[in-house]
Parts: structure tokens; C-alpha cells; sequence
């Protein structure tokens, strides 16, 4: 199995950021606990952090032929990626939605996330744990399926 | 660790309703696999299944003081049970909404979810697997307190 | 042919409500016209009132495996009554939706009616009279369909 | 007894529009239907299709001084015709509004039908049968004025 | 003179929750103010409180012909308890709704509260001693009929 | 001076409509009121009343290249009637829009007048005088323009 | 008859203001119209302008006793003087507002018209003219119910 | 104890107004009910009506530095009077809003009342007995801090 | 191959509107040019216009059965003609909308076309010459199918 | 060069309300400064505060013909002071609008500024320097069209 | 003449995307039709594609000054992409925008585009011939001009 | 002190966007100007420009360790650069929100600006000359903080 994990804009400052919504964690930190549970799995993943939604798009279709699924935190695009939305709609891959924090529970406007309709599993609120569990939950999903 | 399972109206029916949305497990199979992994864990597990909102209060009042932390999925009360909602706030516990499927990506009803503002962890769409994560979400989250 | 017949919140009321809107016939006398129609139609119909939305899901999960089709007044559940939605939406059944008056025509918050999407037939207006009519429009669905 | 039928835009095309919210029954199969009942009931039935809201007040205005009763289906003017809404509602004379499917059930901008609000009766989904049960309710409307 | 007195979901929690909004005097504390003041002005009152809003409706159904007035605290069916609302319009009796904080000073969901459209009296704000106020209020309209 | 007096949907039933809206007076009464003004200015007038919205536009256009200005009461196309609005419209005259009850103060959807936009006079809510007003209007406007 | 005129805010800056909507006359000047009218009519007509709303309501206040009608253009208070809006339809008097231009056919924020609801005579666009209109209105239909 | 009793515009003509809402007491006897039942707690009142918003903030901004509390009923302006409505806040006195009649059961546009928001009490209904409620409220409050 | 070419309200009088948004071309010449390219291309064309929906409707429903395709510009219907709709939708032929000036770039009530929905082509902007485009991509679109 | 410096209501009490929004200075001191920077610049400036947005008017056409240009503040009157903004536009002269905190980065209902449509300059949270800026800034304006 | 044509975000994937909406035609395919076309009208065109807006808009601003027209299909930028909007409306070029599919039919979100209103043609669900005759469309455009 | 200047897409143009709102200086100049009063205010002064949202976050996330505030024209990126909106406020520097225009007069959606939610200092309508404003503002503020 191998997964591709799309970090949104502003995820490299992680760890330098509001501790209330993002935590303590840098993103360095927070790859490595992915890559960590991937390899108990067996699972491959590939990583890409970028701040334009163009260059996230771009390294998703140079990557998506040979993936089985997407964990994607869209991040700043959230409300208004739809761009980034259709190239992952696209792929018709499994996809994971992951939040550090509980969108759905803070600003107005960041609770209209564009991403929520396309996703097959979403989680919020978990902090860098959710990508740990995302991958458990898109795991067990393709083992359902066999 | 003690975390309370309130499962909302319908889902007793699980296994007979739409298995595009709901899975083919029955309530009781879900409930053991939520058990094994709580066995695992350490954590000890109360359940409930009710179709009346003020029967799942009542058995939430007579529960919370001896708790840790809730695994709710509030279904058909999703978009107006704000009685279930003032209860489940109340206890001031860490708090997971799990959906079985992805409300956000059904019906434009479906989308408002009134218990979504006041979780910790929210998780939609890992069917049945979806408990055993929340259950998951809540060691971490508690482990990284202490 | 086996038809439940579901009477929501202050409908045992009937008769004692304001007889613009509600009519002078007290419930058991609506029953008995049901009762009548039904005897004349060879349908067998139980019949259950609850003022509590958990008791007439309950009632309705227990009897729904033997009926044929559903006749619904959801009353003071009609705007916000997602849950009973729901449980008869899960059940297949054929579905008809009577109001005593017209809603439509009524104060604007009562026009919004959960149930009116899932209705296969939908009638407001004919007083008692409308659960006869229902019976009988339910009695001729299901002999176009033989 | 003596009821007015009024069949809207399109209505003529009966049998040959989607099978699905339509019926296979021509227009004048279903008006030989209502002509049937209403022999049984000793009621003067007359009728009208238009394609042109204009022609259908024309008749309206016609007729409706002999008349004691009105059975419409607005069709395409479901949503719009409110010069329609007013001849009917000037007449003074019971309504039934009849939906062959129900539009409740379908695109949002079908929901919204400004002849909701001055109907008297409101049937929908009960397909040709519909214009039957209008007829039945209108009846004893009428009877148990009397 | 006779009142009843209605608190809806979680007020039995009085006294837990959060002090703020809702004071430190646990529920019964609360009812024997009322009791006082009721002895002080020669009013019977009876008291219920549930977290269902089914019992809540039974309880009032089968006291109402007794009662000369309502006092009812929502509570958590505040914005969508439309079946409790029809029960208390019902009764033709002088109703009071009461609420501990201000809800219209809260969140925006908290403000559309459903009942206030039916109050004869609306107190909010002044926490237990709302309800002293509100038997006052209904005594002096009481007064003011006679 | 040349004045076009367009006359809306079911306003040929004016005396016989609710009269607390439009009062006691037949059409052709107030249209003899029109022309005795008229003859009195020594204005030239042209009526038409048609329930077709259509056949209002084909008349517009016959008689529009010898006019000078226009008297409109558009009735019940009030909220809709945007092409009978664009046939005015590009006739680029004097427009008088006239209802005879004042549609502001009535039902929520009557106040929409999709005319108001467009017009030069807008009266409302003088009855059959609104007419007579309105050609005074019309004739004023004109002899401040030249 | 005795009428009130009430002229609001920025009114008295009439003839400088922007042509295409107010035209050129300075507000003496169309006060003088109007009494030239009122001399013909034999009514009496007393005159206010003022930028301030609660010095309308004062002089509304004190000389609403001895008058029959009231002419009022509200001007810049159109959208939000609810106060007046109350001091005028406690009066009970026949109410003419008049606007010299058509804000329905302007800005949106202009088309809400808080006066308009109250209005038995609604008249825009006529200029100058509208006021005199709106005297005749008034005196008609004093008339017509005497 | 020091309170001041704003009334806001149009209720100097208390008495005068629609009994329905308003009740048959001139505002002078309202004053002297407040004043008798002040003089009962040993509380100090100052009284003031106006019609005008503006002088209303400059009566309070001269007298809110000896007060303790204030009750205002804001009529008219009920649903724009924002600078008033910053005055009140801006004095950080506790506060009593209170209306005569319940606006909340009223005309839409008076349910937005831009003063629930600051209010610590909110009283509505209960006619002129509501200044007394207010009174007593305000007094139980300071004694409960104390 | 055969295209039906219907003309909505006021487009009779094309070449005396405004030429900014409807060019200079009356409608005679804009049919020989939709017939010149029908001759290159061996289409055989019907057209039509009408100022009443109904008569649209009418003649739709008469030539729909020979042919293929259809050309509509609904003009003044734009907003509202939904039996139109209704009935260009039942025919099951491939349906270009075309708008001479682009809609979606003038007022917002232009804005809402309730046939946009509909198109297989929409076509706005083009003038006079979008008319042939329409022509030449349902040619290109028949041809792919075969 | 002349400048009119508006101050509206509460700005009065400028030092004594609450400091994080509004700043420690009193309004005497704001203006000082103000005259400071102007004496500077060679401008000369009127000042006025006032509580009721009819006296600011009255002000304001008393002093406006003599004048190059405004800087206003309408604080209470943001969002419903549309006569003095008439009052302000139909100056014709260029216009500052300065609020000392940043409305739209507070409570929704402040983030609607009725005046923001007509200001030439647009500057929110300089404090009292805002003043000054705007002073510049109309300097500056005012040069660069010589 | 000098043609522009830029691709959005995810056409590059064109013929792997989904062939309901998109067709089976990769983009290089779709470029050479647009060449040939040109190639007959003696058309020049430059093309680019890129998933990220400020590409687009670099692009542009680098291209525009020898170019006449511009064909631009947004694709994902649609909705929200209002600084691409802003450099085509700024270069006062003649603007087409193409959709493969028809927005207008699809989902809700789809259906605001924001390029809409600034396009001089709109064309929409032709698939790769709305290129050929935007091409065709722009080259009429420019012919009427000389 | 040390100040980024982050200038939005299109900004590059300026000079020859429309003059209206923008002006006639191109941004070397604009550029330049600003330098020179921060040489007269001894502050620092970085700049940047892109047409790439994914950029300005790149540049302003390497320069932000070492900066005390920013300025920031959003232009393009106004309605919907959350990503930015993000980066900028996670700086947790001062920060200046500039537009050329007043975009609050301008067209609808060009008001709703995301940005305005995080501004220290909110400036719009001066032109080139409100960089300047800008600075003086932040260096104040500044200021006044020590």
C-alpha cells in the first residue's frame, strides 16, 4: 500500500504556531511519527508540504499513478481550495481528511470546509496523532475491501 | 480509564439499515469490537443505545461522575438534539462525535451538525472501525495530559 | 395488506384542540373511521399515539417487519423530527404523510416539514377524513404495483 | 355538486413525459377516471388543459359562477403563478391542489408552491388516483358542511 | 389560584453547571423558593422537571385542567422543542417561559428560542429569582382580569 | 398627449374581488373615471385588460409607437411579470405603475414588485383614484419637460 | 380637514441637492404648492421639517389631536425611523408617504421602506407634484367616506 | 440604591396607544407604581422620556455616575437605537430592558431587539407591572453580590 | 438533421431595443442568417416567436416529435418560465440555449436563468452570431454521437 | 483649506470607556491634537461632537458651505445613521471616515458601516492618531488635484 | 489577430478526468484543433496550462500587450479565482470563457462563477468544440468592429 | 524597526490598471516613495510583489523573524486568501491593511475582505500616499507601546 500526505500552507511553521490549535510539534516530528506507523503497517508514504495550492496540485499528479490513497490536511486552503479539491476528487483514490484542531468548532468561516463533502474519512480534533490514525482507518478500509 | 458509549436512535437497527452508509455489522458486533480494543487498552467501557434523546441524558446523568470520556454518535439527533448537547457539554469530559458514514458529503441536512462545535475529536466515515480510532484518540489524548 | 398508523405529539389531545385547525372528533373516534375503512378494504392496521418521539420509533421498529405500509402524523414533530424520519425512511415501506390542516397555509415556521421528502403520498387538509383517504390511496399503490 | 378541473402547462402531454413522477396514463384516460367517480357521486365534473396561465383564468372566469368546488394542478405554474393563485383564491370556492408526484420529494425549486398556502385540500404522489381521493375529500368536505 | 411549573432537560443538574449562566443553587433549592413565595401568596403550584420532552408533554396533559398558569424553563429544547411548545399553547392557560442567564446575550443559536413567540411573560437574566418573578407576574395578571 | 392604460390579470372582476383590497367599483366604471379626466385634460387614452401576460405585451406593441405615456397595473404579474417589465421598459415612455390596494402593506410576497424598479410615478393605495392620479402625474411630468 | 405635513431630514436643503433626483424647487417653494392647493381644497395644512427624528415625533405629538391626515416624507429616515414609524401609525390619521424620487428604482439599501408598510397612500416619483397628488388623494378619500 | 428609568420614544403617549399592547395607565401613574414600590426598598429613582435618541444618551451620561442600575424600555428604538444602545453599555451599571408587551410575539421586525444582548434582565409582558419586576430584580441582584 | 429555433417575448421587436445589449439587426435578418448556415450545413430549421409562454409551449409541443435539436432564447422568460422548461425538457432533444448579450454580466435579477440548468450548450454574448455557433455545435455534437 | 471635524455619539465620554477599544485620551486632548497638526499644515478646523445625529446635521449645513472637506467618526450611528450620510454626501466635498478601533474586526453587527460606501479615506484602528493621518491624507488629496 | 488561450488547474489531466463531464480528448488534442482552426482564420495562438493561478496571471501579464483576445477556461479557479479575474479584466482585451461541460447543470458551488460576469462571450458544455467557437465567436466579435 | 511591505497580484500593473482606482504611478515609484519616509523615520523597509498567493506566504515566512510589522495591499487576494490571511496573523506582528481604492464603494463582493478581520490599521482610498499613512501609523503605535 502506499499513501501520499499532503501538508497545506503554513504547515512547515507547525510547532511555532498557536499551541491551542496546532500544538508543540514540529512538522520534521510529525512525519516521522507517520513514517513510524507506516512502516509497522507496511505501508509507503510519500511526503510534500507546499504554501501554493499550484505546487500541491502539480506534485499529486506527478505521484497519484502509483498510490493507493491520500491523507491531505488542505490547512489554510480549506475554505476555498476547490482547485486543489478537484485534482484529488480526480484520482479517485481513498482519501483522509485530517485537522489538527476541530475546525467545525472555532471561526465561522473555517467551519465551511470544502474539502468535508469528497472526503472518505475525516478526523479533526486529534492534533498529530489524527495522521496515525487516518492511516490506520484508510488501512483497515482497503483490507475490507479484499 | 473509563469511557461511556452512547450510540443515538436507530442505530439499534445497524446491519438491517442502508449498507452504502451504515455497514453490514449488527449493533452487538460493533460493541464487542469496541470491547476487544478497550480490553487491549485498559479502558473500561460503558454502552448504551436509546431512541429517546432524554432516556440517553438520563443514562449520561446517572454515568458521568465516575467517567473519563464519551464516544457519542448522536445520529438521528445529529442536526437538532441540542438537549443531548447541553448534557454531553456539561460533563466537561473529552468528548469524541463519531459518524459511521461522512454527513458532510450526504444530504445539505445532514451537514449541520449540532454536536460538532463541542468535540474533541471529531471522526466520520471509518464505519464501524470509527469507534475503535475514537477509542484510540482518547488514550493518546489523555496519556499526553498526564 | 398491513398498515401502522402513527399519531405524534397531542394527538390524544384531538377534539379538546383548536377545532379551526384540529376538528371536533376526538382521537378513538378518528381510530374507529380508520378501523371501519380498513375492515371494508380487508387491512388489517395498528395503531400507536406518543407524545414522545423515542416511543413511536420504538413502536415502529418493533412492528415494521410485518407491515406493508405506513400512515404518519407527525404533528408537533413535523418540523424538527429527524430521528422518526429516519426510522421510517429505514424501513422501505410505503409512506403517507397526513396533516389535519394545511400546514402550507399556517404560520411560515410550519411549512418546513422534514417529512414531506420521504412522503409517497403526502395529504394535508381533509381533517379526519385525510387517514381514510390515505388508507385508500395506499391500498391502490400497492395494487398498481401487482 | 359541480367541480371545476383545471389541468396545467404540459399536463397534455401526460403518458409521454418521465414515467417516474408522471404515470403512463394519458390525459384522457385520467379524466375519464375522475369522470367515473364523480357519476358515483352524483357531481358535474368540467375540464380544461392549458398551456397558457392566461387561458386557464379565462376559463376560470367562466365557470366559476356555476361552480362549487375546484380541483388544479398547476404543473409548471407549481412555482410561479401567482395571477392563477389569485383567480382561484377569488372564486371563494374549496380547493384541492393535486401533485401526480410529490414535489416535495424532488429539485429544490419545485418545493416552493405558492398554491400550498390557499389550498383547502393538498394531495401529492398518489399519481391519477390523486384527482379521485381530491374528488372523495372535496365531497365530504362539502357534506359535512351541510 | 394553581401553577405548574415545567423545567426541561439538565436543570436537575442545577447547581453543577456551569455557574456562570446558571447559579450555585441546586434544583431543589430553587423549588422550595417558589414553594415560599407561592405560600406567601396563596398560589398552589406542582413541579416536574425530565430530560424528555415526551414526559414533559404527558405531565402537562394530565395536570393542565386543573392549572390557572404555566412557568416553564425550556432549558435545552429552547430552539427546537415545537411539540412542547403546541402541548403548552394548547392549555389556553397564562404562560410564563423563564430562563436562568440571558440566552439572547449568548451564542447565536442559543437566541431563537421558540417559545418566547407564546409567552405571556418573558423573564430572563435574573436566575432563580426569575421564577419568584414570574409567579408575581402571573399572579398580578391574574389580579389585573378580575 | 397620448396615454396607453394596461390593466393586469383578473382586474375584469374588479367590484366582484375582496373589497377591503379593491373596492366596489366594476372596471368599466373606473374606466369611464380615466377617460372623463382624460377628455377634461385633453389627453388621448387607450385601454386594455387581458389575464395573459402574453397578449398585455402584443397590445403594448401595437399601440406603443403613438403614445406618449403609460398606466400600468400589472395585478397579479406584480412579482413576476418580467416580460411584460422589459416590453415597458423598451418602450422608453413615461411609466405610471397603480395599485389600486398598497401591496406593501399586504402579504410578504406581494411586496416584491418586480414594476417598482422601472417606474417613473409610483402609486399605490388610492383605489380607483389612483388611476386619475396618475394621469395627472403623467401630464404634469410631461409639461415640466417641454 | 386639517393636514400634517412632516418633512424629514436634509429636506430643507431641497433645491441643492442632486437634480436628477430632487429636482431644482427650494422646499419653500413646494410648501407654497401645496398651500395654493390646500386654499383650493379648503383644508387646512401645517408644515414641519426636521433633521432630527425625535423632533418630528414632538411636533407630531402636539398637534395630532386637531388633524385628519398626515403627508410625510421621510427622507433620510426611510430605512430605520421605526420610531416615527410608531409616532405616526398611533395617530390612527390617513397617512400619505411621499418620496420625490422613486427609491425603488435606486439603491437597494433605499428600496426598504419601513413607512411603506403603514402607508394608506404611497406615492414616488412624482417630484414636487406628489405632494399636491397626495393632498388630493387624501381629500378623496376623506370624501369617499363621508 | 440609585436607579434611573429611561422610556423611550412615543411612550409619553401611554394610555393613548394601543390597550391591546400597551395597557389603559397614563405613563405619570406607571412613574408613581415604580416610585412606591422604589420607596418600599429604600431605592432612589430618576425618571426621564424622550423621543429623541440623542437626548436620551445625554440625560444618562449626566446622571450615570452616581446610579447603581438602570431600567430602560427602548420603544421605538427597540430595533436601530445602537448609540443608545453604547451609552448603556458604556456605563457598566446593571441593566434591566423592559418592554410592555412581549415584542417577541409580535411583527418580525420588532423581534430584533439590538438591547437583548447587553440586557442583565430582560423582561417582556407583563405591562406596567414589568418596571416593578424590574425594580425588584435589580435589587435582589445587587444583594446578592453583596 | 432538424432544428426547431423558438424566440422568447419582446425579441420581435429586435433592432429597436437597446442596441448595446440587442445589436442593430432586426429578427428577419437574424433568421436568414441562422438559415443561410442551416442551408450550408443540410439542417432543416423551424422558427418561432411569441410573446406568451403558452403559445411557445403550444408550437414546441406540435413540431417536437420530427425534430432533433433546439435553439431557445427564452428572453423575457428567463427568470421564471418554468412550464417552458418543463416543456423543452420532456422533449429529450438536445437544447442550446443562446442569450444575445450575456446575462451574467447585467443586472442581478438577469442572472437567475432558470434554463441554464437545462443546456447541453449555453451560449451567451455572441449577438446575432450566436445563433449560428448554437447551430454549428449541436451539428458537431449529432455528429460525434454517430 | 477648511476642515469639519464630526464626532459622534459617546465620543464625549472618549477616555472613560472601555480602553482597549477607544484608547485613554479624552475627546479634548484628541482634538488638540488635531489643531496641532493643522496649525502645521495651515488648515483650518471646525469641531462638534454631539449624541443625536440630527444635531450633527443641523451642524453640519450651518458650517459645510465654507468648507473643503470632512473627517467623521460616526461611532454609535455606524450602522443606521443613513441621514447624516445623506446629509455627508450631498456636500459634494471629500470625506474621511475614522473609527479610533477597528469596527471590522469586532462584533458583526459593528462591521456594517453605512458610511464606509461614501468615504474618500477609510481609516480604522490608528487610535486618536487616525485624525491625523486623515488630515494628511485630505492634504495630500487636496494637493494633488492642484 | 492574436489569440490567447489559458488552461486552469487539472486540464492538463484532460481524458484521464471523468468522460461524462470532460470528454475522452487529451489537451494536446484540444490545443492542435484550436491551431487548425486558427491556422484557416489566420489566427495566431499562444497556449498555456498550469494548475496554479499566479502562473496563469505571470502568463498573462507577460503576453497581453501583443495579444487582441483571450480564451480562458478557469476550470478549478472558477469559483474563487477573482486575481486571475482581475489581470484579464485589466488588459480590456476581448474575453471568451469555454467550460467543457455546462457549470450551470452540475452541483450548487459550481455554478457561481466569478469570470462570468467579465466575459464578452460565455460558452459552456460544447466540450472541445467550445474552443473552435470561442475562436470563431471572437474573430466575428472583432470583424464587426472594423 | 524593520517593516515588510507585501504588495498582491496585479500590483506589478500598476500604472496601467484603469486610473480611476489605482492611479498613475507605477509601483517602482510607490516603491520609492515609501523608502523615502522610512529613511525620515530611520525604519527599515523590505518589499515584496507577487501574483502568487504561495509566494507572498514563501517571502513573508523567511522574513518574518527579523520584522516588528507589515504592510500588506492584498489586491487580487482580498475575498478569499486565507492561507495568507493565516501567515500574516500567525506572524503575531503589527499589521497595516492598505487599498489604493476604497473597495467598501466599489462592487459587492469586493467588500467582503478577509484580511480586514486582522488589521492593526485598516486604510483605503488614498492611494499611493496611504503606504505612507501606513507607516507613520505603525510607527506610532510602536511608539506609543514603549
Amino acid at each position: 500500500m502506499h499513501v501520499l500526505v499532503l501538508q497545506g500552507p503554513n504547515l512547515n511553521r507547525l510547532g511555532k504556531r498557536d499551541p491551542r490549535f496546532y500544538g508543540t510539534h514540529p512538522l520534521t516530528e510529525v512525519t516521522s511519527q507517520i513514517d513510524t506507523r507506516a512502516g509497522e503497517l507496511g505501508v509507503k508514504v510519500d511526503h510534500v508540504q507546499a504554501n501554493c495550492e499550484g505546487r500541491l496540485i502539480d506534485w499529486l499528479q506527478e505521484h497519484q499513478d502509483d498510490a493507493d490513497a491520500i491523507i491531505c490536511n488542505p490547512a489554510g486552503l480549506t475554505n476555498y481550495g476547490l482547485s486543489l479539491r478537484d485534482a484529488l476528487s480526480d484520482t479517485g483514490l481513498d482519501l483522509a481528511i485530517v485537522h489538527l484542531s476541530n475546525p467545525l468548532g472555532r471561526e465561522p468561516w473555517r467551519r465551511e470546509d470544502v474539502f468535508a463533502e469528497i472526503a472518505d474519512l475525516y478526523l479533526a480534533g486529534a492534533g498529530w496523532h489524527g495522521y496515525v490514525m487516518a492511516l490506520d482507518g484508510l488501512h483497515v478500509r482497503a483490507a475490507d475491501r479484499t
